[in-house]
């Protein structure tokens, strides 16, 4: 399939510059990948092939970039979307969530998984980094959808194990182009120093990146330090864990110590401020980090933490708490926000051909319409993205070159009465 | 025009009961009015007239609602959308917004608050509550698009003052059914004593409540105890400003007293967590007022400080914000601010017949389309509407009985793709 998109403005966030610059122009998919982006092509005869498009789709001024990138995300939670909300968050996790949990089968999680996927797909989400349970029923839900999915391992111990990490890492690294796994452990209080330090030694075999929860409440650090005498972050970094980088989700009660083994490692520390705020956690010290220079990038975490999977939410959420945060309007500003959701995520969870728009990156990309009240007037598309934009603005989802969603339509190969449907069985079963 | 809604879910807000409950049944307006609330109507010949209705609309399940209030914004500022953010307060409002505000021409409010309006038809906004100057401007707008608008006056000495307040209430509130108008000026920092005494004095006269920003941030309270040796809330109290109630817009910076007068008073509190994050004013103590049982109501406050008008965004901020203030996830639960957000406004502005769905009401009403993902399972509607709603699942906003907005389309007299070209030629002009 070969699809042109023309009469665009385009923001490729290609360079490492500062800024999200604007050209116009149009841009090209050959199959999954990126064949052209630049200026209109005025000779239709220089390209070629350029009459076998499938497509040409006229955008209309519209704006074509990268897709948004969920860095931390629990998928499959959506069947405890607004089930047990305002609740303290001990009463929330172990009354409410655990127990639910225990219930779900594999098939279950297919299917909510599919949820998510389409609530992705409407905000202009074309990859996200999926820490649940039932990872062949997350990895089928995403290649029979033709969601690109990134796993990330999940063991603390009970069934799991260091070897069921192992396992994994090799099939599902092998498994479809739109699959890949990065090793995962809950979290330091979920799992024990023994296997914390099997997940070190695979990290040193398979020189891989490793990434946890981590510092996402006061007393999750507190407890930390009393078990190990130093917070999680270091508790890592003293196993030996942080050799092949990684990230931690949340990084909301960090020290200074924390953040610098975050700087010299090079980690990933993945905010979720739509989730700490709906939970009570707190405000990660992002300006801080970014200050640093350590790597950001943005998740929305579960939908039964936050409630929804919207990009356009936690952009906002993470400027504008920095702002109350730091008493000043003037840090983290819109295109370091816009960045750091479409396009470092996607170096978070190791996607490295699905960061930007040029030739030979993967097609995941979206449109955005500009012709809607919230986008006018055109001072700042990448202000108007961060600061107005919504998930109305999606017009279009493409991923790996197939586009998933148009103008409120699904292609997703089931339909989304039918994911509905068995989604409310799902959640009616459970209840 | 008479119009049936049925196969709806119904959330009417009519009684003053704790909580959101949903009815299954049919709406039916009659002119500007709803003339029928309640269950399906099983005997077609039973309701008399029932043949004559102009159009049918099966709501297949959806949820006809209130349209939520804007209790507070400066509509016009469109054209400042997305211009100046990521600044200092005072550079912000001193350098960037105030200079471009003094080239405004009549004929650029005009059109800029038609902007606006449509932004607020697109997130299901049905009335706001337009403190901006060039006031003919604002009202000419909303009556040729068909909007509800309640003027709030704005003097702050200069041109304007007591006796303009004075005109333009006996004018506004004689002018058309859609516009009303309330007293008010701008702030405290920016109104003489001796104006304010005469606000004080009209609002005895015409027995008529009167807002203001107040207590925004913490500069302007410190500045109003060092001229006046108390804060502003206290100094309205003592200039007999308050007898006849009214409110405050933002409200963050509120102490004990100030709470216990708007408490005793009956006044309302707008709260803006949207612009107060933006501008890094900080968080109201809104769980700590509605603790006290004080009036609450939400508004966007004006594009250029927010930047988006979206009662969405604002309903999440309203309770995650306090969650964090409070270190407390339980604190203002979804009902609450459900009914902040589409209920209380219009009790506020004073549009006491746009407050709910019941017969005789003005037919300001909304459909929320739940078949979409982000509204899925449907464990809890309101929570749903809360914590994961997007202005994305407004399918239809309908005004004093016309649909305005419905399935993406405006029916407003005038053509979008023309008010945003000329808003972008005023946003030009003015840069």
């Amino acid at each position: 399939m070969k699809i042109r998109f023309y009469n665009a403005r385009i923001m490729p966030l290609n360079n490492n510059d500062k800024g999200c610059p604007i050209i116009t122009g149009e841009l090209h998919t050959n199959g999954s990948k990126i064949s052209y982006v630049g200026k209109p092509v005025e000779n239709v005869e220089s390209v070629e092939s350029f009459e076998s498009f499938d497509r040409e789709i006229d955008c209309k001024g519209n704006l074509i970039m990268p897709g948004f990138k969920n860095a931390h995300t629990h998928s499959a939670m959506t069947f405890l979307r607004s089930y047990a909300d305002d609740l303290p968050l001990q009463e929330w996790l172990f009354n409410q969530i655990f127990p639910r949990e225990d219930k779900l089968t594999p098939d279950d999680v297919y299917i909510l998984t599919k949820l998510a996927i389409m609530e992705y797909l409407t905000g202009g989400i074309t990859s996200c980094f999926d820490m649940y349970f039932f990872r062949d029923s997350i990895a089928s839900a995403a290649v029979d959808t033709g969601y690109r999915m990134a796993l990330c391992g999940a063991v603390n111990g009970g069934a799991e194990n260091a070897k069921t990490l192992a396992r994994e890492y090799q099939k599902f690294n092998n498994y479809n182009e739109l699959i890949s796994y990065q090793l995962g452990f809950h979290a330091e209080y979920t799992t024990s120093l023994e296997l914390m330090k099997e997940v070190a030694r695979l990290s040193r075999n398979f020189k891989a990146p490793v990434f946890t929860h981590n510092s996402e409440t006061e007393k999750e650090v507190a407890e930390c330090k009393e078990r190990h005498g130093k917070t999680p972050t270091a508790l890592f970094e003293d196993l030996g864990m942080l050799e092949y980088g990684g990230g931690g989700f949340h990084c909301v009660h960090f020290d200074e110590n924390d953040m610098n083994i975050f700087k010299n490692r090079g980690l990933w520390a993945v905010t979720n401020p739509g989730s700490n705020t709906k939970l009570a956690s707190g405000i990660a010290p992002v300006w801080q980090m970014q200050k640093k220079g350590i790597n950001l990038a943005i998740g929305t975490d579960g939908p039964a933490s936050n409630n929804c999977l919207d990009m356009f939410r936690e952009m906002f959420l993470v400027t504008g708490l920095q702002k109350i945060r730091e008493k000043d309007a003037a840090v983290c500003d819109a295109q370091n926000v816009l960045i750091m959701a479409a396009k470092n995520g996607a170096l978070a969870m190791g996607l490295v051909d699905s960061d930007c728009l040029s030739e030979g990156k993967n097609a995941d990309l979206i449109m955005i319409d500009l012709n809607q009240p919230n986008m006018q007037p055109l001072n700042s598309i990448a202000s108007n993205l961060v600061y107005s934009g919504s998930k109305s603005n999606v017009k279009m989802t493409m991923i790996n070159g197939k586009i998933l969603y148009e103008n409120g339509e699904f292609f997703i190969g089931e339909k989304p009465e039918d994911i509905y449907r068995k989604s409310n069985e799902i959640a009616d079963r459970l209840r």
